[in-house]
Protein backbone atom coordinates (compact mmCIF):
# COMPACT_ATOMS: atom_id res chain seq x y z
CA UNK A 1 0.00 0.00 0.00
CA UNK A 2 1.38 3.21 -1.29
CA UNK A 3 2.45 5.31 1.87
CA UNK A 4 1.03 2.75 4.57
CA UNK A 5 3.90 0.97 6.57
CA UNK A 6 2.51 0.71 9.63
CA UNK A 7 -0.90 0.08 10.55
CA UNK A 8 -2.55 0.03 14.11
CA UNK A 9 -5.69 -1.67 15.19
CA UNK A 10 -7.56 -0.59 17.88
CA UNK A 11 -10.06 -2.76 19.19
CA UNK A 12 -9.17 -6.41 17.65
CA UNK A 13 -12.24 -7.85 17.76
CA UNK A 14 -15.04 -9.17 15.04
CA UNK A 15 -14.35 -6.48 12.81
CA UNK A 16 -11.03 -5.17 14.09
CA UNK A 17 -9.71 -8.98 13.76
CA UNK A 18 -11.17 -9.39 9.98
CA UNK A 19 -9.68 -6.65 9.12
CA UNK A 20 -6.06 -7.30 9.97
CA UNK A 21 -6.69 -10.86 8.69
CA UNK A 22 -7.82 -9.23 5.62
CA UNK A 23 -4.86 -6.84 5.52
CA UNK A 24 -1.90 -9.34 6.22
CA UNK A 25 -3.09 -11.93 3.66
CA UNK A 26 -3.15 -9.43 0.72
CA UNK A 27 -0.52 -7.25 2.07
CA UNK A 28 1.57 -9.37 3.94
CA UNK A 29 4.75 -7.00 4.43
CA UNK A 30 3.12 -4.42 6.13
CA UNK A 31 3.75 -3.66 10.27
CA UNK A 32 0.67 -4.87 11.70
CA UNK A 33 0.35 -3.75 15.67
CA UNK A 34 -2.94 -4.58 17.98
CA UNK A 35 -3.53 -2.66 21.00
CA UNK A 36 -4.71 -4.96 23.90
CA UNK A 37 -6.34 -3.24 26.65
CA UNK A 38 -5.80 -4.98 29.39
CA UNK A 39 -3.50 -8.14 30.46
CA UNK A 40 -6.38 -10.44 30.05
CA UNK A 41 -7.61 -9.19 26.60
CA UNK A 42 -3.10 -9.51 25.90
CA UNK A 43 -3.95 -13.27 26.58
CA UNK A 44 -7.10 -13.88 24.62
CA UNK A 45 -5.69 -11.82 21.05
CA UNK A 46 -2.30 -14.60 21.66
CA UNK A 47 -4.33 -17.30 21.79
CA UNK A 48 -6.10 -16.42 18.60
CA UNK A 49 -3.08 -15.58 16.73
CA UNK A 50 -4.46 -12.99 14.39
CA UNK A 51 -1.62 -10.39 15.51
CA UNK A 52 2.06 -10.64 16.28
CA UNK A 53 3.00 -7.44 17.32
CA UNK A 54 -0.09 -6.97 20.53
CA UNK A 55 0.94 -4.11 23.27
CA UNK A 56 -0.50 -2.79 26.09
CA UNK A 57 1.03 0.39 25.48
CA UNK A 58 -1.46 2.55 23.30
CA UNK A 59 1.58 4.69 22.58
CA UNK A 60 4.00 2.05 21.31
CA UNK A 61 1.15 1.13 19.15
CA UNK A 62 0.03 4.01 17.44
CA UNK A 63 3.01 6.29 17.28
CA UNK A 64 4.76 5.92 13.84
CA UNK A 65 1.85 4.38 12.47
CA UNK A 66 0.31 5.59 8.77
CA UNK A 67 -2.61 4.44 9.80
CA UNK A 68 -4.99 3.49 12.48
CA UNK A 69 -7.95 1.64 12.65
CA UNK A 70 -10.31 2.13 15.51
CA UNK A 71 -12.61 -1.18 15.61
CA UNK A 72 -14.43 -0.05 18.34
CA UNK A 73 -18.43 0.81 19.80
CA UNK A 74 -19.02 4.41 18.50
CA UNK A 75 -18.44 5.88 22.35
CA UNK A 76 -14.89 4.34 22.49
CA UNK A 77 -14.52 5.58 19.47
CA UNK A 78 -14.78 9.27 19.86
CA UNK A 79 -12.90 8.94 23.74
CA UNK A 80 -10.17 7.45 21.32
CA UNK A 81 -9.53 10.12 19.32
CA UNK A 82 -8.28 11.78 22.64
CA UNK A 83 -6.65 9.59 24.03
CA UNK A 84 -4.51 8.85 20.57
CA UNK A 85 -4.19 12.50 19.76
CA UNK A 86 -0.78 12.66 21.69
CA UNK A 87 0.95 9.83 19.59
CA UNK A 88 -0.08 10.47 16.14
CA UNK A 89 2.60 11.82 13.58
CA UNK A 90 1.99 14.13 10.97
CA UNK A 91 0.14 13.33 8.12
CA UNK A 92 -1.12 9.96 9.64
CA UNK A 93 -5.30 8.41 8.48
CA UNK A 94 -7.67 7.33 11.32
CA UNK A 95 -10.63 5.47 10.17
CA UNK A 96 -12.96 3.87 12.47
CA UNK A 97 -15.54 1.33 11.74
CA UNK A 98 -18.30 2.67 14.04
CA UNK A 99 -22.22 1.97 12.24
CA UNK A 100 -23.64 5.69 13.40
CA UNK A 101 -21.08 8.78 11.76
CA UNK A 102 -22.49 12.13 12.23
CA UNK A 103 -21.12 12.31 15.93
CA UNK A 104 -18.21 10.85 15.43
CA UNK A 105 -17.24 12.96 12.65
CA UNK A 106 -17.82 15.90 15.02
CA UNK A 107 -15.79 14.50 17.50
CA UNK A 108 -12.72 13.83 15.21
CA UNK A 109 -13.19 17.59 14.04
CA UNK A 110 -13.36 18.65 17.62
CA UNK A 111 -10.47 15.87 19.10
CA UNK A 112 -7.96 15.34 16.81
CA UNK A 113 -5.25 17.16 15.73
CA UNK A 114 -5.53 19.28 12.42
CA UNK A 115 -1.93 17.37 10.91
CA UNK A 116 -3.77 14.09 10.68
CA UNK A 117 -6.79 12.97 8.52
CA UNK A 118 -9.62 11.74 9.56
CA UNK A 119 -11.82 9.21 7.47
CA UNK A 120 -15.15 7.80 8.45
CA UNK A 121 -15.84 4.24 7.29
CA UNK A 122 -18.51 1.87 7.82
CA UNK A 123 -18.09 -1.66 6.20
CA UNK A 124 -21.80 -2.84 6.01
CA UNK A 125 -21.13 -6.43 7.40
CA UNK A 126 -21.63 -7.01 11.10
CA UNK A 127 -22.40 -9.79 12.65
CA UNK A 128 -24.36 -10.51 16.07
CA UNK A 129 -21.18 -12.30 17.02
CA UNK A 130 -18.57 -10.65 19.17
CA UNK A 131 -14.96 -10.93 19.46
CA UNK A 132 -11.94 -12.20 17.22
CA UNK A 133 -12.39 -15.63 17.94
CA UNK A 134 -15.44 -15.17 14.81
CA UNK A 135 -12.99 -12.76 12.61
CA UNK A 136 -12.42 -14.05 9.48
CA UNK A 137 -10.22 -12.55 6.39
CA UNK A 138 -13.41 -12.64 3.98
CA UNK A 139 -15.65 -10.47 5.64
CA UNK A 140 -15.24 -7.45 3.89
CA UNK A 141 -15.01 -9.24 0.43
CA UNK A 142 -17.94 -8.37 -2.10
CA UNK A 143 -19.66 -6.12 1.21
CA UNK A 144 -20.34 -2.14 1.00
CA UNK A 145 -18.14 -0.10 2.55
CA UNK A 146 -19.38 3.64 3.29
CA UNK A 147 -16.87 6.55 3.41
CA UNK A 148 -18.24 9.63 4.70
CA UNK A 149 -15.93 11.96 4.08
CA UNK A 150 -15.53 13.80 1.31
CA UNK A 151 -14.01 11.92 -1.77
CA UNK A 152 -11.42 14.65 -3.24
CA UNK A 153 -8.32 14.22 -0.38
CA UNK A 154 -5.31 12.41 -0.88
CA UNK A 155 -6.25 10.52 2.32
CA UNK A 156 -9.58 9.12 1.12
CA UNK A 157 -8.43 7.98 -1.86
CA UNK A 158 -5.97 5.46 -0.17
CA UNK A 159 -8.72 4.60 2.02
CA UNK A 160 -11.27 3.60 -0.88
CA UNK A 161 -7.84 1.56 -2.59
CA UNK A 162 -7.50 0.03 0.70
CA UNK A 163 -11.12 -1.16 0.75
CA UNK A 164 -11.95 -2.09 -2.31
CA UNK A 165 -8.55 -4.05 -2.94
CA UNK A 166 -10.03 -6.12 0.03
CA UNK A 167 -12.96 -6.66 -1.99
CA UNK A 168 -15.51 -4.09 -0.72
CA UNK A 169 -17.15 -1.81 -2.91
CA UNK A 170 -17.09 2.16 -1.77
CA UNK A 171 -19.61 4.68 -2.00
CA UNK A 172 -19.13 8.06 -0.64
CA UNK A 173 -21.78 9.56 1.05
CA UNK A 174 -22.25 12.09 3.58
CA UNK A 175 -22.62 11.88 7.34
CA UNK A 176 -25.93 12.74 7.77
CA UNK A 177 -27.27 11.05 4.68
CA UNK A 178 -25.17 7.94 6.21
CA UNK A 179 -27.19 7.86 9.34
CA UNK A 180 -30.71 8.23 8.49
CA UNK A 181 -30.16 5.09 5.93
CA UNK A 182 -28.65 2.91 8.39
CA UNK A 183 -31.42 4.28 11.01
CA UNK A 184 -33.84 2.16 8.75
CA UNK A 185 -31.95 -0.42 7.13
CA UNK A 186 -30.30 -1.73 10.12
CA UNK A 187 -30.97 0.42 13.69
CA UNK A 188 -34.66 0.14 13.35
CA UNK A 189 -34.23 -3.75 12.61
CA UNK A 190 -32.21 -4.50 15.33
CA UNK A 191 -34.95 -2.76 18.07
CA UNK A 192 -37.53 -4.85 15.81
CA UNK A 193 -35.62 -8.40 16.66
CA UNK A 194 -34.87 -7.42 19.94
CA UNK A 195 -38.27 -6.20 20.82
CA UNK A 196 -39.82 -9.39 19.30
CA UNK A 197 -37.49 -11.41 21.04
CA UNK A 198 -38.57 -10.06 24.26
CA UNK A 199 -42.16 -10.54 23.26
CA UNK A 200 -41.98 -14.41 22.87
CA UNK A 201 -43.64 -15.66 25.97
CA UNK A 202 -40.77 -18.49 26.97
CA UNK A 203 -43.06 -21.42 27.25
CA UNK A 204 -43.57 -20.90 23.21
CA UNK A 205 -39.80 -20.78 22.57
CA UNK A 206 -39.83 -23.80 21.68
CA UNK A 207 -42.13 -23.81 18.86
CA UNK A 208 -40.21 -21.38 17.10
CA UNK A 209 -40.02 -22.03 13.28
CA UNK A 210 -36.99 -21.36 10.94
CA UNK A 211 -38.82 -17.74 10.50
CA UNK A 212 -39.06 -16.57 13.63
CA UNK A 213 -35.17 -17.41 14.26
CA UNK A 214 -34.79 -15.43 10.96
CA UNK A 215 -36.16 -12.34 12.70
CA UNK A 216 -34.71 -12.80 15.94
CA UNK A 217 -30.99 -13.89 14.74
CA UNK A 218 -29.69 -10.59 15.06
CA UNK A 219 -31.80 -9.77 19.27
CA UNK A 220 -27.92 -11.72 20.04
CA UNK A 221 -26.33 -8.25 19.27
CA UNK A 222 -23.86 -6.83 21.66
CA UNK A 223 -24.83 -4.49 24.30
CA UNK A 224 -21.94 -2.65 24.76
CA UNK A 225 -21.83 -1.42 20.80
CA UNK A 226 -25.71 -1.41 20.45
CA UNK A 227 -26.50 1.07 22.97
CA UNK A 228 -23.87 3.09 21.50
CA UNK A 229 -25.21 2.83 18.05
CA UNK A 230 -28.74 3.71 19.16
CA UNK A 231 -27.72 6.80 21.28
CA UNK A 232 -25.95 8.21 18.35
CA UNK A 233 -28.04 8.10 16.45
CA UNK A 234 -31.64 8.69 18.05
CA UNK A 235 -32.92 11.17 16.24
CA UNK A 236 -33.28 8.93 13.27
CA UNK A 237 -34.26 6.07 15.44
CA UNK A 238 -37.23 7.51 16.95
CA UNK A 239 -38.62 8.74 13.67
CA UNK A 240 -38.65 5.34 12.21
CA UNK A 241 -40.01 3.53 15.37
CA UNK A 242 -42.82 6.15 15.44
CA UNK A 243 -43.31 5.23 11.16
CA UNK A 244 -42.86 1.96 11.65
CA UNK A 245 -45.79 2.03 14.30
CA UNK A 246 -48.11 3.74 12.02
CA UNK A 247 -47.50 0.73 9.97
CA UNK A 248 -48.47 -1.54 12.24
CA UNK A 249 -51.34 0.73 12.66
CA UNK A 250 -52.73 0.08 9.31
CA UNK A 251 -52.64 -3.65 9.98
CA UNK A 252 -54.40 -3.70 13.08
CA UNK A 253 -57.05 -1.26 11.28
CA UNK A 254 -57.31 -4.06 8.48
CA UNK A 255 -57.62 -6.44 10.97
CA UNK A 256 -60.66 -4.80 12.80
CA UNK A 257 -62.00 -3.83 9.82
CA UNK A 258 -62.18 -7.68 8.56
CA UNK A 259 -60.65 -6.03 5.33
CA UNK A 260 -59.33 -8.50 3.32
CA UNK A 261 -59.06 -6.07 0.21
CA UNK A 262 -56.87 -3.84 2.42
CA UNK A 263 -55.04 -7.00 3.83
CA UNK A 264 -54.43 -7.92 0.22
CA UNK A 265 -52.84 -5.07 -0.63
CA UNK A 266 -50.34 -4.65 1.83
CA UNK A 267 -49.23 -8.08 1.49
CA UNK A 268 -48.76 -7.42 -2.22
CA UNK A 269 -46.66 -4.18 -1.67
CA UNK A 270 -44.90 -6.02 1.13
CA UNK A 271 -44.20 -8.66 -1.72
CA UNK A 272 -43.17 -5.96 -4.28
CA UNK A 273 -41.01 -4.44 -2.59
CA UNK A 274 -39.13 -7.67 -1.31
CA UNK A 275 -38.82 -8.49 -5.01
CA UNK A 276 -36.92 -4.91 -5.12
CA UNK A 277 -34.86 -5.88 -2.60
CA UNK A 278 -33.57 -9.70 -3.39
CA UNK A 279 -32.05 -8.45 -6.67
CA UNK B 1 -50.06 -47.09 7.07
CA UNK B 2 -53.26 -49.26 8.96
CA UNK B 3 -56.79 -48.50 7.15
CA UNK B 4 -55.02 -45.82 4.98
CA UNK B 5 -55.36 -47.58 1.60
CA UNK B 6 -56.15 -43.81 -0.45
CA UNK B 7 -54.87 -40.62 0.21
CA UNK B 8 -56.48 -37.71 -1.74
CA UNK B 9 -54.59 -34.62 -1.47
CA UNK B 10 -56.78 -31.40 -2.54
CA UNK B 11 -54.13 -28.45 -2.90
CA UNK B 12 -50.87 -29.61 -4.13
CA UNK B 13 -48.40 -26.79 -3.66
CA UNK B 14 -44.88 -26.24 -1.50
CA UNK B 15 -47.26 -28.04 1.44
CA UNK B 16 -49.17 -30.72 -0.29
CA UNK B 17 -47.33 -31.46 -3.09
CA UNK B 18 -44.16 -32.40 -0.33
CA UNK B 19 -46.98 -34.02 2.02
CA UNK B 20 -46.91 -36.25 -1.80
CA UNK B 21 -43.78 -37.15 -2.11
CA UNK B 22 -43.11 -37.81 1.52
CA UNK B 23 -46.15 -40.13 1.72
CA UNK B 24 -45.41 -41.89 -1.86
CA UNK B 25 -40.98 -42.09 -0.45
CA UNK B 26 -42.06 -44.01 2.61
CA UNK B 27 -45.26 -45.63 1.61
CA UNK B 28 -44.76 -46.65 -2.08
CA UNK B 29 -47.60 -49.01 -2.24
CA UNK B 30 -50.46 -46.38 -1.05
CA UNK B 31 -52.83 -45.43 -3.57
CA UNK B 32 -52.59 -41.20 -4.10
CA UNK B 33 -54.67 -38.94 -5.49
CA UNK B 34 -54.10 -35.05 -6.47
CA UNK B 35 -56.98 -32.75 -7.21
CA UNK B 36 -56.41 -30.36 -10.23
CA UNK B 37 -58.77 -27.15 -9.97
CA UNK B 38 -58.38 -26.41 -13.50
CA UNK B 39 -56.61 -27.19 -16.73
CA UNK B 40 -54.40 -25.21 -16.35
CA UNK B 41 -53.04 -26.51 -13.22
CA UNK B 42 -53.67 -29.84 -13.92
CA UNK B 43 -50.81 -29.11 -16.96
CA UNK B 44 -48.55 -27.62 -13.97
CA UNK B 45 -49.37 -30.76 -11.83
CA UNK B 46 -48.52 -33.34 -14.49
CA UNK B 47 -45.27 -31.26 -15.13
CA UNK B 48 -44.39 -31.51 -11.94
CA UNK B 49 -44.13 -35.30 -11.22
CA UNK B 50 -45.30 -35.23 -7.97
CA UNK B 51 -48.71 -37.49 -8.21
CA UNK B 52 -49.47 -39.23 -10.98
CA UNK B 53 -53.19 -39.99 -10.40
CA UNK B 54 -54.81 -36.29 -10.91
CA UNK B 55 -57.86 -35.17 -11.83
CA UNK B 56 -60.23 -32.39 -12.36
CA UNK B 57 -63.40 -34.38 -10.44
CA UNK B 58 -62.93 -33.39 -6.92
CA UNK B 59 -65.65 -36.37 -6.72
CA UNK B 60 -63.05 -38.74 -8.21
CA UNK B 61 -60.45 -37.69 -5.94
CA UNK B 62 -62.33 -37.82 -2.60
CA UNK B 63 -64.31 -40.83 -2.84
CA UNK B 64 -63.70 -43.92 -1.48
CA UNK B 65 -60.59 -42.23 0.25
CA UNK B 66 -59.87 -43.46 3.97
CA UNK B 67 -57.83 -40.16 4.23
CA UNK B 68 -58.42 -36.89 2.44
CA UNK B 69 -55.74 -33.40 3.22
CA UNK B 70 -56.40 -30.21 2.75
CA UNK B 71 -53.74 -28.44 1.76
CA UNK B 72 -54.96 -25.07 0.92
CA UNK B 73 -55.33 -21.14 2.50
CA UNK B 74 -57.45 -21.50 5.57
CA UNK B 75 -60.60 -20.08 4.04
CA UNK B 76 -60.29 -22.74 1.30
CA UNK B 77 -60.34 -25.55 3.73
CA UNK B 78 -63.44 -24.04 4.94
CA UNK B 79 -65.11 -23.94 1.80
CA UNK B 80 -63.95 -27.85 0.38
CA UNK B 81 -65.39 -29.13 3.72
CA UNK B 82 -68.66 -28.24 1.92
CA UNK B 83 -67.73 -28.87 -1.35
CA UNK B 84 -66.42 -32.79 -0.75
CA UNK B 85 -68.86 -33.87 2.07
CA UNK B 86 -71.06 -35.36 -0.37
CA UNK B 87 -68.67 -37.60 -1.51
CA UNK B 88 -67.24 -39.07 1.77
CA UNK B 89 -66.85 -42.38 2.46
CA UNK B 90 -67.60 -43.27 6.17
CA UNK B 91 -65.31 -43.69 8.40
CA UNK B 92 -62.48 -41.22 6.21
CA UNK B 93 -60.67 -38.84 7.98
CA UNK B 94 -60.10 -35.49 6.82
CA UNK B 95 -56.67 -33.63 7.83
CA UNK B 96 -56.00 -29.64 7.22
CA UNK B 97 -52.60 -27.85 7.49
CA UNK B 98 -53.30 -24.42 7.74
CA UNK B 99 -51.77 -22.27 10.23
CA UNK B 100 -55.02 -20.90 12.55
CA UNK B 101 -56.98 -23.41 14.01
CA UNK B 102 -60.18 -22.21 15.84
CA UNK B 103 -62.00 -21.22 12.61
CA UNK B 104 -61.14 -24.47 10.61
CA UNK B 105 -62.35 -26.92 13.66
CA UNK B 106 -65.56 -25.10 14.12
CA UNK B 107 -66.45 -25.12 10.25
CA UNK B 108 -64.98 -28.46 10.39
CA UNK B 109 -68.05 -29.23 12.95
CA UNK B 110 -70.62 -27.36 11.52
CA UNK B 111 -70.00 -28.55 7.61
CA UNK B 112 -68.48 -31.96 8.02
CA UNK B 113 -70.99 -35.34 8.23
CA UNK B 114 -71.25 -36.96 11.29
CA UNK B 115 -69.83 -39.84 9.86
CA UNK B 116 -66.21 -38.85 9.16
CA UNK B 117 -63.55 -37.55 11.80
CA UNK B 118 -61.79 -34.33 11.52
CA UNK B 119 -58.14 -34.07 13.02
CA UNK B 120 -56.74 -30.13 12.40
CA UNK B 121 -53.24 -30.51 11.99
CA UNK B 122 -50.23 -27.96 11.30
CA UNK B 123 -46.85 -28.97 10.73
CA UNK B 124 -44.69 -26.09 11.40
CA UNK B 125 -42.44 -26.16 8.52
CA UNK B 126 -44.20 -23.63 5.90
CA UNK B 127 -41.73 -21.61 3.90
CA UNK B 128 -42.35 -18.20 2.17
CA UNK B 129 -42.13 -20.43 -1.40
CA UNK B 130 -45.37 -20.91 -3.20
CA UNK B 131 -46.28 -23.94 -5.42
CA UNK B 132 -45.59 -27.68 -6.04
CA UNK B 133 -42.18 -26.69 -7.82
CA UNK B 134 -40.38 -25.93 -4.44
CA UNK B 135 -41.78 -28.87 -2.72
CA UNK B 136 -39.43 -31.56 -1.22
CA UNK B 137 -39.72 -34.98 0.67
CA UNK B 138 -37.73 -33.67 3.32
CA UNK B 139 -39.50 -30.69 4.52
CA UNK B 140 -41.58 -32.99 7.31
CA UNK B 141 -39.08 -34.40 8.83
CA UNK B 142 -37.71 -33.42 12.17
CA UNK B 143 -40.12 -30.57 12.42
CA UNK B 144 -43.29 -30.30 14.95
CA UNK B 145 -46.48 -31.30 13.42
CA UNK B 146 -49.14 -29.55 16.21
CA UNK B 147 -52.58 -31.54 15.78
CA UNK B 148 -55.57 -29.53 17.41
CA UNK B 149 -58.03 -32.44 18.10
CA UNK B 150 -58.21 -34.53 20.99
CA UNK B 151 -55.30 -36.86 21.52
CA UNK B 152 -58.33 -40.04 22.38
CA UNK B 153 -59.58 -40.65 19.18
CA UNK B 154 -58.48 -43.60 16.95
CA UNK B 155 -58.68 -41.22 14.16
CA UNK B 156 -55.63 -38.89 15.97
CA UNK B 157 -53.70 -41.79 17.01
CA UNK B 158 -53.50 -42.77 13.18
CA UNK B 159 -52.90 -39.08 12.11
CA UNK B 160 -50.29 -39.17 14.72
CA UNK B 161 -48.50 -42.28 13.66
CA UNK B 162 -48.81 -40.84 9.75
CA UNK B 163 -46.69 -37.57 11.21
CA UNK B 164 -44.26 -39.38 12.77
CA UNK B 165 -43.60 -42.03 10.46
CA UNK B 166 -42.54 -38.88 8.67
CA UNK B 167 -40.19 -37.76 10.95
CA UNK B 168 -42.42 -35.15 13.02
CA UNK B 169 -42.61 -34.67 16.75
CA UNK B 170 -46.43 -34.64 16.99
CA UNK B 171 -47.85 -32.57 20.16
CA UNK B 172 -51.83 -32.54 20.96
CA UNK B 173 -52.97 -29.21 21.57
CA UNK B 174 -56.31 -27.31 21.71
CA UNK B 175 -57.14 -24.54 19.06
CA UNK B 176 -57.59 -21.53 21.13
CA UNK B 177 -53.50 -22.63 22.49
CA UNK B 178 -52.50 -22.96 19.39
CA UNK B 179 -53.74 -19.77 17.42
CA UNK B 180 -52.10 -17.99 20.46
CA UNK B 181 -48.87 -19.16 20.37
CA UNK B 182 -49.04 -19.20 16.52
CA UNK B 183 -50.05 -15.57 16.81
CA UNK B 184 -47.16 -15.04 18.57
CA UNK B 185 -44.27 -16.98 17.03
CA UNK B 186 -45.70 -16.75 13.47
CA UNK B 187 -48.17 -14.24 12.42
CA UNK B 188 -47.05 -11.22 14.61
CA UNK B 189 -43.65 -11.68 13.01
CA UNK B 190 -45.11 -11.72 9.34
CA UNK B 191 -46.47 -8.39 9.83
CA UNK B 192 -43.70 -7.28 11.54
CA UNK B 193 -41.59 -8.54 8.44
CA UNK B 194 -44.06 -7.65 5.90
CA UNK B 195 -44.23 -3.82 7.65
CA UNK B 196 -40.50 -3.73 7.74
CA UNK B 197 -40.56 -4.33 3.99
CA UNK B 198 -43.02 -1.44 3.18
CA UNK B 199 -40.52 1.15 5.78
CA UNK B 200 -37.30 1.08 3.74
CA UNK B 201 -37.42 3.41 0.79
CA UNK B 202 -36.53 2.09 -2.57
CA UNK B 203 -33.29 4.15 -2.76
CA UNK B 204 -32.16 2.49 0.67
CA UNK B 205 -32.47 -1.12 -0.68
CA UNK B 206 -29.05 -1.53 -2.71
CA UNK B 207 -27.14 -1.16 0.92
CA UNK B 208 -29.13 -3.33 2.61
CA UNK B 209 -26.86 -5.24 4.98
CA UNK B 210 -27.20 -9.59 5.64
CA UNK B 211 -29.21 -9.01 8.60
CA UNK B 212 -32.39 -6.77 7.07
CA UNK B 213 -32.26 -9.45 4.19
CA UNK B 214 -32.82 -12.32 6.92
CA UNK B 215 -36.30 -9.91 8.65
CA UNK B 216 -37.43 -9.43 5.51
CA UNK B 217 -37.32 -13.22 4.08
CA UNK B 218 -40.62 -13.71 4.80
CA UNK B 219 -42.35 -10.34 3.95
CA UNK B 220 -42.19 -12.28 0.21
CA UNK B 221 -44.87 -14.61 1.77
CA UNK B 222 -47.95 -15.14 -0.64
CA UNK B 223 -51.19 -12.46 0.32
CA UNK B 224 -53.05 -15.65 -1.01
CA UNK B 225 -52.13 -17.59 2.47
CA UNK B 226 -51.61 -14.89 4.65
CA UNK B 227 -54.81 -12.90 4.16
CA UNK B 228 -56.76 -15.90 5.41
CA UNK B 229 -54.62 -16.55 8.30
CA UNK B 230 -54.81 -13.12 9.47
CA UNK B 231 -58.17 -12.88 9.21
CA UNK B 232 -59.17 -15.91 10.78
CA UNK B 233 -56.68 -15.17 13.66
CA UNK B 234 -57.34 -11.61 14.19
CA UNK B 235 -57.85 -10.95 17.92
CA UNK B 236 -54.73 -12.88 18.80
CA UNK B 237 -53.08 -10.85 16.16
CA UNK B 238 -54.24 -7.49 17.03
CA UNK B 239 -53.32 -8.38 20.68
CA UNK B 240 -50.27 -9.63 19.95
CA UNK B 241 -49.65 -5.76 17.71
CA UNK B 242 -50.88 -3.67 20.24
CA UNK B 243 -48.26 -5.59 23.02
CA UNK B 244 -45.50 -5.07 20.47
CA UNK B 245 -45.83 -1.29 20.05
CA UNK B 246 -45.78 -1.22 23.62
CA UNK B 247 -42.64 -2.82 23.57
CA UNK B 248 -41.43 -0.38 21.00
CA UNK B 249 -42.16 2.61 22.83
CA UNK B 250 -40.01 1.15 25.37
CA UNK B 251 -37.17 1.52 23.12
CA UNK B 252 -38.66 5.30 22.07
CA UNK B 253 -38.72 6.27 25.72
CA UNK B 254 -35.40 5.20 26.20
CA UNK B 255 -33.88 6.75 23.29
CA UNK B 256 -35.74 10.17 24.43
CA UNK B 257 -34.54 10.40 27.73
CA UNK B 258 -31.07 8.83 26.26
CA UNK B 259 -30.71 6.81 29.16
CA UNK B 260 -27.53 4.54 28.42
CA UNK B 261 -28.41 2.03 31.12
CA UNK B 262 -32.55 1.27 30.26
CA UNK B 263 -31.38 0.67 26.74
CA UNK B 264 -28.62 -1.59 27.84
CA UNK B 265 -31.68 -3.44 30.32
CA UNK B 266 -33.75 -4.19 27.49
CA UNK B 267 -31.16 -5.27 24.86
CA UNK B 268 -29.20 -7.72 27.68
CA UNK B 269 -33.40 -9.11 27.98
CA UNK B 270 -33.34 -9.57 24.58
CA UNK B 271 -30.05 -11.21 24.33
CA UNK B 272 -31.05 -13.76 27.45
CA UNK B 273 -34.12 -14.58 25.47
CA UNK B 274 -32.37 -15.50 21.91
CA UNK B 275 -30.30 -17.61 23.93
CA UNK B 276 -32.82 -19.50 25.42
CA UNK B 277 -34.61 -19.53 21.90
CA UNK B 278 -31.82 -20.87 19.96
CA UNK B 279 -31.29 -23.84 22.32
Amino acid sequence: MKGIKKIAIVGVGFMGGSLARAVLKKFPRVSLWGYARSKKSLTRLRKARVIKKLDLSIERVVKDADLIVLALPVRKIMEYFKVISPFLKKGAIIIDLGSSKSKIQKAANSSLPKSVKFIGCHPLCGSEKKGVEFSKPELYNDSFCLITSSSKSKASQTIKKLWESLGAKVIFINAQTHDKILSSISHLPHILSFSLSKHIPDSYLKFAPASLKDLTRISASPASVWTDIFLTNKKNIIKDIKGFIKILKTYQASLELGSKTQLRKLILKANAKHKKLSK
